[in-house]
């Protein structure tokens, strides 16, 4: 039989944080698309837009005349601080528990039409100040501290406004409930932390980096799902929460975030649309600094785009019911990303 | 404090099949929506339908003037039947496997306007036993045999014909290895098929049952994720496989599944879109009926629509990096279910 080629045959590969498989089928990039195509345009600047800088929002609120970042409770919040809790449960199949927490909105920049890769790096490292001050104060109280990024309508985003999302939470969502068990899982096994090892590897093969600077690295991670997903990861001192983040690393986080989203803007032309978020070790009431050995603070890119600006990739029935497949290998998508242009496509003369 | 409301006070649920929580957050559903929507109509007849009886497909063939379901394999199939084995990881954090497998796709009737609700009960039991036929056939090669529809733009579907996919693996996929994985615990612990005693409680309660016969029910699981998601359950004999089913079951599968989507499309009155699937003991090599006491055939319905025919739940930000969050409680949307009307409304006089 002919030699194994990952870019023509179908394959699995595991994902160790997530104790989870991932179909790898590359030949599939070859089908015709005639199913739904996403609109993805630059909307029309709005001057009504609530998160502007001296908006009304819906509640009657005024936003002040912010010349940086700006954070406020979200006014539809998933949680809220205080609700009673759930009579305890009486069939071991029907539990339920309480869930406290809180919601904020943090806008990144007073003016709607600034996103990350158009920002100046000084006003990216605002943003990830307030993202540090916003872990401290809430992480204080809170097991979880989840910041998110959803970008673009096709990511339900509401408002093209850039801004992002701080969900804490008095529980320990699944997603980093599972991390946290593998990654302990393997520091326990091999005495050193799961994604140090991983990006000792990954700097040594260089076939997964889309883009490095002397503190952080940028790559389509071994088991990545999604076309063009990619993961932030901090080089040196093992830091295991943002709030760990020296200055150095803080100016190197917003190089590589101007320099990564200047990369997924030109790949197909568009102001690329995710999800994006934090995951580092817990916090809350019994949790202090350098408590989480196994724990390695990374940012996670989880981009829907497939083929252009137009078709996305759909996770629906084999992968909502089996496991999630990926049309391209993560190093095609990686080089693809390391090829594009590190200048962003608008601000070419 | 006020007493505990799950129509009003958020709580995390625990899904004890995927070993996973949801967040439930139903004042969360006042909030107003500005975001995308979705296009939500029937698509024009295509005289061109690749799936329909007589028409060429891309890849030259022309499909027979069939008169009930038709299964060929799929044109741009992500598992082929014979690849070649990729090397032995050097690395934990590198592991690769062989996945060997096949796709099909099958045609529920020869008229591409013909969906589920409007089929005749004796034209979806050719359906279900169809269904039958390709888990016999497959099942005897493959671990896992995963039956799927796609059905709407919204969910992926390049083509609005009524027709499912069958991908069958060489490898047991995460969703059901987990599913087996808390089946078997269960089993173990309890004695009684988890789904079993289940389905005894939900009979018992009511609350979330949208439709029940002699034979099966359908309803929305305490743990549901997606704002109308349901499971259809066998009541009677414990079916472990779709091939465990006798024909008073799979004729009462064809009037429920009729049933069912009739409520669906009323809810919104549209072509309602959603992924559905069914899940079963493992099959393959070693394996017989009646040897997974643990397991309880199910079939599930995941639709994304939340508010109309046009606006969907994102399972974006928050849901990919935390944990799944809804906006109306299970037993709100069961109600909303069984309230709408079981005659079609394009049947309606
Ligand atoms: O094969 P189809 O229907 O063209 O493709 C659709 O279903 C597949 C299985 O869920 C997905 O992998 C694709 O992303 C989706 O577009
Ligand atoms: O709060 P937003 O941005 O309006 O809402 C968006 O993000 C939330 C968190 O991921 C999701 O629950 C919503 O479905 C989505 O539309």
């Amino acid at each position: 039989m002919t030699e194994f080629k990952p870019t023509e045959h179908q394959h699995v590969r595991y994902n160790p944080l997530k104790d989870e498989w991932i179909l790898v089928s590359p030949h599939r990039c070859k089908r015709p698309w005639s199913g739904q195509t996403e609109e993805q345009q630059d909307p029309a600047p709005d001057p009504n837009n609530p998160l502007r800088a001296g908006a009304v929002r819906a509640n009657g609120q005024k936003n002040p005349m912010y010349s940086s970042t700006y954070v406020f409770p979200n006014d539809f919040p998933a949680l809220l601080e205080r609700v009673p809790e759930p009579p305890a449960p009486e069939h071991p199949l029907f539990q339920a528990k309480q869930a406290k927490g809180t919601c904020r909105v943090m806008c990144f920049h007073p003016d709607s039409s600034m996103t990350v890769p158009l920002m100046t790096v000084e006003e990216i490292m605002a943003v990830i100040d307030e993202w540090i001050n916003q872990m401290t104060e809430l992480g204080r109280r809170y097991t979880w501290v989840q910041i998110f990024e959803n970008k673009g309508a096709v990511m339900g985003c509401s408002n093209p406004h850039p801004h992002c999302q701080i969900w804490a939470s008095s529980f320990m969502p699944n997603e980093p409930r599972v991390k946290d068990r593998t990654q302990k899982q393997y520091y326990t096994q091999y005495g050193k932390p799961l994604l140090v090892d991983y990006l000792e590897q990954e700097l040594k093969n260089k076939d997964r980096i889309v883009i490095e600077n002397e503190d952080w690295v940028a790559l389509v991670p071994y088991w990545a799902a999604w076309p063009y997903e990619t993961m932030l990861l901090p080089k040196k001192g093992r830091p295991q929460r943002l709030t760990d983040l020296n200055d150095q690393q803080k100016k190197g986080l917003a190089e590589i975030m101007k320099g990564l989203n200047t990369k997924y803007d030109n790949l197909f032309k568009c102001s690329f649309p995710y999800s994006m978020g934090w995951h580092g070790a817990p916090t809350g009431p019994g949790h202090n600094p350098g408590d989480a050995p196994h724990w390695l603070l990374h940012g996670l890119y989880l981009p829907p785009l497939l083929r252009s600006a137009t078709v996305k990739k759909f996770m629906v029935g084999y992968e909502m019911l089996a496991q999630p497949q990926r049309d391209l290998t993560p190093e095609q998508a990686a080089q693809t990303l390391r090829e594009c242009d590190s200048v962003h496509y608008k601000l070419k003369k």
